[in-house]
């Protein structure tokens, strides 16, 4: 930790702090690099409505815009990026470095049925969720997941096992903060060849999937078939995979019961314990081409 | 992964599934262990009043009466279990299992000041927060954390150097569900001599940190004076811990930025990288006992 490499990423995303280093030795004060933790604050407009304030999440700063698309599509507030009509700094921001820095406004489009609702707090989803995770995947399923929709999401697409070896070194190579702090999560959106199509970190896990999922919102690319993180998947992760409609979703380390039981219900394939070149299919295998080869 | 230990860990914590697992060789089927997710639902009484969904979290069931209790002390709902009347499952889950298994009702006694004030959703606990880090401190404080409060909560406590390198191991070894699963974060707290008081585990983090703290406050002892996580300090993880008032806050792996600032400001010492038989410290270094000696 004590030595960042040379090339340095967005100087935001990494705090510079000195630090006591403690060794069998003794203690010496040296240089460390740390992830930058700042809250962003995400408000919406409707049309000509006022400014609401949707949530407040603790992130590293920088693609802000990709993590607001991102939240917004996760909580069923858009479907595209048809909807927005803009994603701006709010007019304070002229007088308020912290509300430059950490605010952002997304406008959108009045929608035919009314205004939207805000979800409240609940950590997942929709007010219907809670109570079992039954009810759980229910409210999922009703926020309209892609993995085995009817126009088929990626649900159709097939890659092969060979692939999968390879992924955790690709992220690791795009993890600029992390190589600098050893203290981010990343997900990456892959193709089928293995190649990253987009890689973000965070200090939240849940950021960084919300990243990459509006990173290629924005972009207007199509929906990649290989979603990989860096930890562990439980349920919100692998219900934004199931909403974005990824064909794999796939962790170093292990999902959770519930994850493997939305995994199962929404079609999306589940892969975990990606390490070692070896790996574990939790749900729907027939989506990994040549799983039986060596 | 495939082969649970002996002695296996209470079983609503552990799930068992059949997967395909992949190695060099092909793919075969094994039975595997994986940590349990289910929604835990908090609903609040006061007084005579209407229960009130306080907030829905995803959790691993087991010890969901601390968690409840570390939850509502965190969101500053409760100072201590004088305010707690009662824990039970609502009146429905006679007829509900859904409800019996993760709903939790919690009456508190009526405060003088009128009915408390549920915060909303912004995934950190006032709505004076958001917009930029040092705000959300300034929050934090109004909490009224005790690490550096007048009755010094454990801020005169010192903890030996020498005692540090120990924790992980005896995290670890309190670690039921993860040796199963391999997928589940803990939390800890110890004496000053290294002896663990309650380690508890949880596929959220936050969880873990709030079940430890909420079986403390059940029980009546006093505070511990260092809390240990299994993975990374974030701003919420050091808000709780400075609002229960332990010494030391110490991490396996790294803290952020706001983490590190929050620490600083409250009185907080925090620790982080601690592996090996060395560990870095962030703030409040006057609080580690022999710090230089090897």
């Amino acid at each position: 930790m004590q030595n960042p490499p040379v090339s340095f990423p967005a100087r935001e995303a990494v705090s510079q702090v000195r630090v006591l280093r403690r060794n069998g030795k003794g203690a010496v004060r040296v240089d460390d690099a740390l992830a930058t933790e700042e809250p962003l604050e995400i408000r919406i407009r409707e049309g000509e409505g006022p400014a609401r304030r949707l949530l407040v999440t603790m992130r590293t700063p920088g693609h802000d815009e990709d993590l607001a698309v991102g939240a917004l599509y996760a909580e069923g507030l858009i479907e595209s990026m048809d909807e927005v009509l803009s994603l701006e700094r709010p007019p304070e921001s002229r007088i308020d470095p912290d509300v430059e820095r950490n605010v952002l406004l997304v406008s959108l489009a009045l929608r035919a049925g009314g205004a939207r609702e805000v979800p409240d707090r609940h950590g997942v989803a929709s007010s219907a969720c809670g109570v079992c995770g039954r009810r759980s995947i229910e409210s999922v399923r009703g926020l309209g997941e892609r993995s085995a929709g009817p126009d088929g999401g990626n649900g159709h697409r097939r890659v092969p096992a060979g692939v999968f070896a390879g992924l955790p070194g690709r992220l690791r190579q795009e993890q600029e903060v992390f190589l600098a702090t050893g203290g981010l999560h990343a997900a990456g959106l892959f193709g089928e060849d293995g190649v990253p199509v987009v890689v973000r970190e965070d200090v939240g896990r849940h950021n960084a999937t919300d990243k990459v999922i509006g990173s290629v919102l924005r972009s207007g690319l199509g929906v990649p078939p290989v979603l990989l993180v860096s930890g562990r998947i439980g349920f919100e992760i692998a219900q934004k995979a199931a909403r974005f409609g990824v064909a794999v979703l796939a962790a170093i380390s292990a999902p959770t019961s519930l994850a493997v039981e939305l995994a199962e219900a929404t079609g999306l394939t589940l892969v975990g314990f990606l390490r070692d070149g070896g790996f574990n299919v939790y749900s729907h295998p027939e989506r990994i081409a040549e799983l039986d080869r060596g």
